[in-house]
Protein backbone atom coordinates (compact mmCIF):
# COMPACT_ATOMS: atom_id res chain seq x y z
CA UNK A 1 0.00 0.00 0.00
CA UNK A 2 2.76 2.26 0.88
CA UNK A 3 3.35 2.43 -2.82
CA UNK A 4 -0.21 2.38 -4.10
CA UNK A 5 0.67 5.70 -6.28
CA UNK A 6 3.59 4.82 -7.96
CA UNK A 7 2.47 1.61 -8.77
CA UNK A 8 -0.83 2.64 -10.41
CA UNK A 9 1.88 5.18 -12.07
CA UNK A 10 4.44 2.73 -13.41
CA UNK A 11 1.53 0.04 -14.29
CA UNK A 12 -0.04 2.92 -16.52
CA UNK A 13 0.52 3.41 -20.04
CA UNK A 14 -1.21 5.18 -23.09
CA UNK A 15 -3.27 3.23 -25.06
CA UNK A 16 -4.84 4.23 -28.75
CA UNK A 17 -7.09 1.14 -29.58
CA UNK A 18 -10.03 0.20 -27.88
CA UNK A 19 -12.35 -2.93 -27.63
CA UNK A 20 -16.14 -2.08 -28.22
CA UNK A 21 -17.07 -2.96 -24.50
CA UNK A 22 -18.51 -0.82 -23.08
CA UNK A 23 -17.63 1.48 -20.28
CA UNK A 24 -19.79 2.32 -16.94
CA UNK A 25 -19.99 5.82 -16.63
CA UNK A 26 -20.31 5.88 -12.98
CA UNK A 27 -16.84 5.00 -12.99
CA UNK A 28 -15.66 7.76 -15.15
CA UNK A 29 -17.72 9.93 -12.84
CA UNK A 30 -15.81 8.57 -10.21
CA UNK A 31 -12.46 9.84 -11.76
CA UNK A 32 -13.82 13.24 -12.30
CA UNK A 33 -15.17 13.60 -9.00
CA UNK A 34 -11.42 12.91 -7.94
CA UNK A 35 -9.71 15.68 -10.42
CA UNK A 36 -12.17 18.30 -8.73
CA UNK A 37 -10.45 17.69 -6.04
CA UNK A 38 -7.28 19.07 -7.21
CA UNK A 39 -5.74 22.37 -6.19
CA UNK A 40 -6.45 25.71 -8.49
CA UNK A 41 -5.29 29.12 -8.20
CA UNK A 42 -7.37 31.05 -6.05
CA UNK A 43 -9.51 27.48 -5.71
CA UNK A 44 -11.31 28.92 -9.33
CA UNK A 45 -11.95 25.31 -10.11
CA UNK A 46 -11.52 26.26 -13.42
CA UNK A 47 -12.53 23.02 -15.34
CA UNK A 48 -15.26 21.74 -16.76
CA UNK A 49 -15.93 17.94 -17.90
CA UNK A 50 -18.29 16.98 -21.11
CA UNK A 51 -18.70 13.29 -20.98
CA UNK A 52 -19.49 12.74 -24.58
CA UNK A 53 -21.61 8.95 -25.75
CA UNK A 54 -23.37 9.61 -28.60
CA UNK A 55 -21.88 8.50 -31.76
CA UNK A 56 -22.89 10.68 -33.89
CA UNK A 57 -21.54 13.49 -31.45
CA UNK A 58 -18.31 11.42 -31.92
CA UNK A 59 -18.04 11.00 -35.41
CA UNK A 60 -18.57 14.25 -35.88
CA UNK A 61 -15.63 14.99 -33.01
CA UNK A 62 -13.72 12.64 -35.08
CA UNK A 63 -14.21 13.99 -38.54
CA UNK A 64 -13.23 17.84 -37.24
CA UNK A 65 -10.45 16.57 -35.26
CA UNK A 66 -8.92 14.38 -38.34
CA UNK A 67 -9.53 17.68 -40.51
CA UNK A 68 -7.11 19.31 -38.07
CA UNK A 69 -4.57 16.56 -38.21
CA UNK A 70 -4.46 16.18 -41.69
CA UNK A 71 -3.53 20.55 -41.82
CA UNK A 72 -0.73 19.54 -38.54
CA UNK A 73 1.01 16.32 -40.27
CA UNK A 74 1.38 18.61 -43.66
CA UNK A 75 3.23 20.95 -41.92
CA UNK A 76 5.47 19.32 -38.46
CA UNK A 77 9.16 19.12 -38.88
CA UNK A 78 12.01 18.33 -37.20
CA UNK A 79 12.50 15.70 -34.00
CA UNK A 80 8.91 15.28 -33.62
CA UNK A 81 7.93 14.44 -37.21
CA UNK A 82 10.74 12.39 -36.78
CA UNK A 83 8.62 10.74 -33.48
CA UNK A 84 5.56 10.58 -34.82
CA UNK A 85 6.55 9.36 -38.14
CA UNK A 86 8.71 5.93 -36.34
CA UNK A 87 5.79 5.49 -34.61
CA UNK A 88 3.58 4.79 -36.83
CA UNK A 89 1.43 8.08 -36.12
CA UNK A 90 -0.82 10.12 -38.68
CA UNK A 91 -3.79 11.81 -38.75
CA UNK A 92 -5.88 9.52 -38.72
CA UNK A 93 -7.66 8.95 -34.86
CA UNK A 94 -10.05 6.03 -35.22
CA UNK A 95 -9.84 6.33 -31.43
CA UNK A 96 -12.65 8.93 -31.10
CA UNK A 97 -14.81 6.50 -32.40
CA UNK A 98 -13.80 3.66 -31.26
CA UNK A 99 -13.64 4.45 -27.48
CA UNK A 100 -17.01 4.27 -26.24
CA UNK A 101 -16.55 7.56 -23.96
CA UNK A 102 -15.08 10.44 -24.92
CA UNK A 103 -14.34 12.82 -21.91
CA UNK A 104 -13.26 16.21 -22.88
CA UNK A 105 -11.80 18.34 -20.97
CA UNK A 106 -11.90 22.89 -20.76
CA UNK A 107 -9.93 25.50 -19.01
CA UNK A 108 -11.75 28.78 -18.00
CA UNK A 109 -9.29 31.29 -19.64
CA UNK A 110 -9.68 33.52 -17.53
CA UNK A 111 -9.04 32.14 -14.29
CA UNK A 112 -5.62 32.61 -12.60
CA UNK A 113 -3.15 29.69 -13.47
CA UNK A 114 -6.04 28.27 -15.31
CA UNK A 115 -4.18 25.84 -17.35
CA UNK A 116 -1.93 24.50 -14.95
CA UNK A 117 -4.38 24.14 -12.81
CA UNK A 118 -6.50 21.87 -15.32
CA UNK A 119 -3.47 20.05 -16.21
CA UNK A 120 -2.71 19.07 -12.63
CA UNK A 121 -6.60 17.96 -12.28
CA UNK A 122 -5.55 15.72 -15.38
CA UNK A 123 -2.83 14.00 -13.87
CA UNK A 124 -5.19 13.03 -10.96
CA UNK A 125 -7.51 11.65 -13.80
CA UNK A 126 -5.04 9.52 -15.44
CA UNK A 127 -4.75 7.60 -11.83
CA UNK A 128 -7.95 7.51 -11.29
CA UNK A 129 -8.77 5.69 -14.89
CA UNK A 130 -6.03 3.52 -14.37
CA UNK A 131 -7.36 2.34 -11.00
CA UNK A 132 -10.83 1.29 -12.39
CA UNK A 133 -9.25 -0.25 -15.11
CA UNK A 134 -9.78 1.80 -18.04
CA UNK A 135 -7.38 2.96 -20.31
CA UNK A 136 -7.06 6.10 -22.52
CA UNK A 137 -4.97 8.74 -24.04
CA UNK A 138 -4.53 12.60 -23.74
CA UNK A 139 -5.52 13.70 -26.85
CA UNK A 140 -4.66 17.22 -27.43
CA UNK A 141 -6.00 18.19 -30.89
CA UNK A 142 -4.29 19.78 -33.23
CA UNK A 143 -7.10 21.88 -34.28
CA UNK A 144 -10.66 22.26 -32.66
CA UNK A 145 -12.38 23.83 -35.49
CA UNK A 146 -15.71 22.23 -35.61
CA UNK A 147 -15.02 19.70 -33.17
CA UNK A 148 -17.30 21.55 -30.51
CA UNK A 149 -20.15 22.69 -32.43
CA UNK A 150 -22.31 20.12 -31.45
CA UNK A 151 -21.42 20.86 -27.57
CA UNK A 152 -22.36 24.25 -27.19
CA UNK A 153 -18.89 25.31 -25.49
CA UNK A 154 -19.03 28.86 -23.97
CA UNK A 155 -16.94 31.19 -25.58
CA UNK A 156 -14.40 31.50 -22.55
CA UNK A 157 -13.94 27.81 -22.15
CA UNK A 158 -10.83 26.44 -24.15
CA UNK A 159 -10.33 22.65 -25.10
CA UNK A 160 -7.45 21.52 -23.09
CA UNK A 161 -7.22 17.66 -23.78
CA UNK A 162 -9.78 14.55 -25.44
CA UNK A 163 -9.73 11.70 -23.25
CA UNK A 164 -10.66 8.63 -24.89
CA UNK A 165 -11.87 6.11 -22.80
CA UNK A 166 -12.56 2.21 -22.98
CA UNK A 167 -10.58 -1.09 -22.58
CA UNK A 168 -7.59 -1.73 -24.70
CA UNK A 169 -7.57 -4.05 -27.36
CA UNK A 170 -3.72 -5.73 -26.59
CA UNK A 171 -1.00 -5.07 -24.13
CA UNK A 172 0.75 -2.02 -24.96
CA UNK A 173 4.23 -0.91 -24.56
CA UNK A 174 5.20 1.53 -22.14
CA UNK A 175 7.79 4.45 -23.31
CA UNK A 176 10.92 4.70 -21.74
CA UNK A 177 11.55 6.96 -18.86
CA UNK A 178 15.25 8.48 -18.01
CA UNK A 179 16.67 7.41 -14.91
CA UNK A 180 16.47 9.26 -11.06
CA UNK A 181 20.18 10.38 -12.16
CA UNK A 182 19.04 12.32 -15.18
CA UNK A 183 16.05 14.38 -13.65
CA UNK A 184 16.53 15.17 -9.88
CA UNK A 185 19.55 17.01 -8.90
CA UNK A 186 19.90 17.88 -5.05
CA UNK A 187 20.71 21.91 -3.88
CA UNK A 188 22.14 22.26 -7.44
CA UNK A 189 21.81 21.93 -11.19
CA UNK A 190 24.97 19.82 -11.54
CA UNK A 191 25.16 16.41 -11.47
CA UNK A 192 28.21 16.29 -9.37
CA UNK A 193 25.67 17.23 -6.66
CA UNK A 194 23.68 13.71 -7.13
CA UNK A 195 23.54 12.17 -3.79
CA UNK A 196 22.45 8.51 -3.58
CA UNK A 197 19.20 8.14 -4.81
CA UNK B 1 -9.36 -0.18 -2.32
CA UNK B 2 -11.05 0.76 -5.35
CA UNK B 3 -11.13 4.46 -3.95
CA UNK B 4 -7.94 4.74 -3.40
CA UNK B 5 -7.03 7.47 -5.53
CA UNK B 6 -10.02 8.92 -4.95
CA UNK B 7 -9.83 8.96 -1.21
CA UNK B 8 -6.32 10.78 -1.38
CA UNK B 9 -7.15 13.47 -3.09
CA UNK B 10 -9.89 14.32 -1.03
CA UNK B 11 -7.76 14.27 1.67
CA UNK B 12 -5.64 16.38 0.87
CA UNK B 13 -5.35 19.81 1.42
CA UNK B 14 -2.67 22.59 1.04
CA UNK B 15 -0.25 23.28 3.57
CA UNK B 16 1.08 26.73 4.04
CA UNK B 17 2.73 26.17 7.81
CA UNK B 18 4.95 23.25 8.29
CA UNK B 19 6.75 22.44 11.59
CA UNK B 20 10.73 21.76 11.72
CA UNK B 21 10.33 17.80 11.84
CA UNK B 22 12.56 16.87 9.38
CA UNK B 23 11.88 15.45 5.77
CA UNK B 24 12.70 11.84 4.79
CA UNK B 25 14.41 12.92 1.59
CA UNK B 26 13.73 9.10 -0.16
CA UNK B 27 9.84 10.13 0.79
CA UNK B 28 10.48 12.31 -1.79
CA UNK B 29 12.59 10.81 -4.13
CA UNK B 30 9.55 8.21 -4.85
CA UNK B 31 7.41 10.99 -5.05
CA UNK B 32 9.68 12.43 -7.95
CA UNK B 33 9.80 8.72 -9.23
CA UNK B 34 6.21 9.01 -9.34
CA UNK B 35 5.68 12.01 -11.11
CA UNK B 36 8.48 10.42 -13.88
CA UNK B 37 5.88 7.86 -15.08
CA UNK B 38 3.37 10.42 -16.08
CA UNK B 39 2.83 10.39 -20.26
CA UNK B 40 4.43 13.43 -21.60
CA UNK B 41 3.95 15.15 -25.90
CA UNK B 42 6.85 12.84 -27.54
CA UNK B 43 7.26 11.48 -24.38
CA UNK B 44 10.17 14.08 -23.99
CA UNK B 45 9.67 14.19 -20.59
CA UNK B 46 10.41 17.89 -20.15
CA UNK B 47 10.68 18.12 -16.13
CA UNK B 48 13.79 18.11 -13.89
CA UNK B 49 13.38 18.77 -10.47
CA UNK B 50 15.82 19.92 -7.67
CA UNK B 51 15.52 19.27 -4.12
CA UNK B 52 16.55 22.14 -2.11
CA UNK B 53 17.32 21.27 1.45
CA UNK B 54 20.73 23.57 2.23
CA UNK B 55 19.17 26.51 4.40
CA UNK B 56 21.21 28.98 3.01
CA UNK B 57 20.06 27.97 -0.91
CA UNK B 58 15.88 28.14 1.22
CA UNK B 59 16.65 31.74 2.55
CA UNK B 60 17.86 33.24 -1.17
CA UNK B 61 14.41 31.89 -2.22
CA UNK B 62 12.39 33.16 0.00
CA UNK B 63 14.29 36.33 -0.26
CA UNK B 64 13.83 36.77 -3.89
CA UNK B 65 10.42 35.45 -4.17
CA UNK B 66 9.30 38.10 -1.20
CA UNK B 67 10.70 40.64 -3.46
CA UNK B 68 8.69 39.30 -6.07
CA UNK B 69 5.82 39.20 -4.61
CA UNK B 70 5.84 42.82 -2.50
CA UNK B 71 5.89 43.74 -6.49
CA UNK B 72 2.66 41.66 -7.22
CA UNK B 73 1.01 42.63 -4.67
CA UNK B 74 1.19 46.26 -5.31
CA UNK B 75 -0.45 45.61 -8.49
CA UNK B 76 -3.09 43.37 -8.06
CA UNK B 77 -6.56 43.64 -8.31
CA UNK B 78 -9.87 42.78 -8.98
CA UNK B 79 -11.53 39.19 -7.70
CA UNK B 80 -8.03 37.72 -7.40
CA UNK B 81 -7.17 40.68 -4.88
CA UNK B 82 -10.16 40.18 -3.27
CA UNK B 83 -9.77 36.51 -2.59
CA UNK B 84 -6.46 37.12 -1.86
CA UNK B 85 -7.13 39.14 0.91
CA UNK B 86 -9.67 37.19 2.45
CA UNK B 87 -7.63 34.59 3.26
CA UNK B 88 -5.03 36.89 5.01
CA UNK B 89 -2.24 36.58 1.87
CA UNK B 90 0.29 38.64 1.59
CA UNK B 91 4.21 38.93 0.08
CA UNK B 92 5.19 36.98 2.90
CA UNK B 93 6.25 33.49 2.40
CA UNK B 94 8.30 31.95 5.17
CA UNK B 95 7.20 28.27 4.27
CA UNK B 96 9.94 28.64 1.74
CA UNK B 97 12.37 28.22 5.22
CA UNK B 98 9.93 26.60 7.57
CA UNK B 99 9.92 23.59 5.18
CA UNK B 100 12.79 21.24 5.76
CA UNK B 101 12.93 20.69 2.11
CA UNK B 102 11.79 22.57 -1.16
CA UNK B 103 11.54 20.97 -4.52
CA UNK B 104 11.37 22.83 -7.48
CA UNK B 105 9.97 21.73 -10.80
CA UNK B 106 11.04 22.71 -14.09
CA UNK B 107 10.23 22.31 -17.53
CA UNK B 108 11.64 21.99 -20.84
CA UNK B 109 10.69 25.35 -22.88
CA UNK B 110 10.88 23.76 -26.26
CA UNK B 111 9.37 20.50 -25.90
CA UNK B 112 5.91 19.90 -27.43
CA UNK B 113 3.33 20.66 -24.94
CA UNK B 114 5.79 21.36 -22.30
CA UNK B 115 4.17 23.02 -19.20
CA UNK B 116 0.70 20.69 -19.85
CA UNK B 117 3.03 17.75 -19.48
CA UNK B 118 4.68 18.57 -16.46
CA UNK B 119 1.42 19.84 -14.64
CA UNK B 120 0.03 17.02 -15.01
CA UNK B 121 2.88 15.17 -13.56
CA UNK B 122 2.57 17.27 -10.95
CA UNK B 123 -0.88 16.49 -9.97
CA UNK B 124 1.28 12.52 -9.42
CA UNK B 125 3.64 14.64 -7.42
CA UNK B 126 1.10 15.94 -5.18
CA UNK B 127 -1.27 12.65 -4.11
CA UNK B 128 2.28 10.62 -4.35
CA UNK B 129 3.12 13.25 -1.33
CA UNK B 130 -0.20 13.12 0.31
CA UNK B 131 0.17 9.25 0.37
CA UNK B 132 3.69 9.69 2.15
CA UNK B 133 1.74 11.89 4.83
CA UNK B 134 3.54 15.04 4.03
CA UNK B 135 1.88 17.82 2.87
CA UNK B 136 2.81 20.74 0.35
CA UNK B 137 1.51 23.76 -1.90
CA UNK B 138 1.80 24.39 -5.22
CA UNK B 139 4.00 27.60 -5.02
CA UNK B 140 3.95 29.38 -8.30
CA UNK B 141 6.44 32.70 -7.55
CA UNK B 142 4.72 35.94 -9.29
CA UNK B 143 8.82 36.50 -9.94
CA UNK B 144 11.57 33.91 -10.86
CA UNK B 145 14.28 37.10 -11.02
CA UNK B 146 17.48 36.06 -8.54
CA UNK B 147 15.48 33.03 -7.09
CA UNK B 148 17.69 30.98 -8.56
CA UNK B 149 21.06 32.58 -8.84
CA UNK B 150 21.89 29.87 -6.25
CA UNK B 151 21.20 26.76 -8.62
CA UNK B 152 22.64 27.03 -12.17
CA UNK B 153 19.36 26.53 -14.10
CA UNK B 154 20.27 25.74 -17.59
CA UNK B 155 18.75 28.61 -20.08
CA UNK B 156 16.00 26.54 -21.13
CA UNK B 157 14.72 25.58 -18.60
CA UNK B 158 11.58 27.43 -16.81
CA UNK B 159 10.88 27.18 -13.17
CA UNK B 160 7.17 25.85 -13.08
CA UNK B 161 6.36 25.43 -9.47
CA UNK B 162 8.00 25.70 -6.05
CA UNK B 163 6.79 22.73 -3.63
CA UNK B 164 7.45 23.22 -0.10
CA UNK B 165 7.32 20.03 1.76
CA UNK B 166 6.98 19.14 5.37
CA UNK B 167 4.55 18.55 8.12
CA UNK B 168 2.14 20.51 8.87
CA UNK B 169 1.97 22.72 11.81
CA UNK B 170 -1.87 22.08 12.39
CA UNK B 171 -5.11 20.67 10.51
CA UNK B 172 -5.62 23.22 7.59
CA UNK B 173 -9.64 23.79 6.07
CA UNK B 174 -9.72 22.17 2.79
CA UNK B 175 -11.33 25.04 0.42
CA UNK B 176 -14.65 24.09 -0.72
CA UNK B 177 -15.17 22.48 -4.05
CA UNK B 178 -18.33 22.97 -6.75
CA UNK B 179 -20.97 19.80 -6.99
CA UNK B 180 -20.18 17.40 -9.78
CA UNK B 181 -23.38 19.18 -11.37
CA UNK B 182 -21.69 22.53 -11.63
CA UNK B 183 -19.05 20.89 -13.73
CA UNK B 184 -19.90 17.62 -15.47
CA UNK B 185 -21.97 16.90 -18.57
CA UNK B 186 -23.36 14.88 -20.65
CA UNK B 187 -23.10 15.20 -24.12
CA UNK B 188 -23.74 19.17 -24.35
CA UNK B 189 -23.08 21.95 -21.74
CA UNK B 190 -26.40 22.47 -21.37
CA UNK B 191 -27.57 21.96 -17.73
CA UNK B 192 -30.96 20.34 -18.96
CA UNK B 193 -29.06 17.15 -19.96
CA UNK B 194 -27.09 16.45 -17.36
CA UNK B 195 -27.61 12.73 -15.96
CA UNK B 196 -28.19 11.50 -12.60
CA UNK B 197 -24.59 12.13 -11.01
Amino acid sequence: MANYVYTLAKRRQTVRRFTSRPVDGNKVITAVKTACQAPSGANAQPWRFVMVTDPTIKRSIRKACEDGERAFYATVSGEWRTWLLARGFNWSKPFLEEAPLLLLVFSQENAPYASQSVWLAIGYLLLAIEERGLGTVTYTPSSTQGALDEIDVPEDWKLEVILPIGFPTEEHTKEPRLSLDEVLYINSWEHGQDVQK
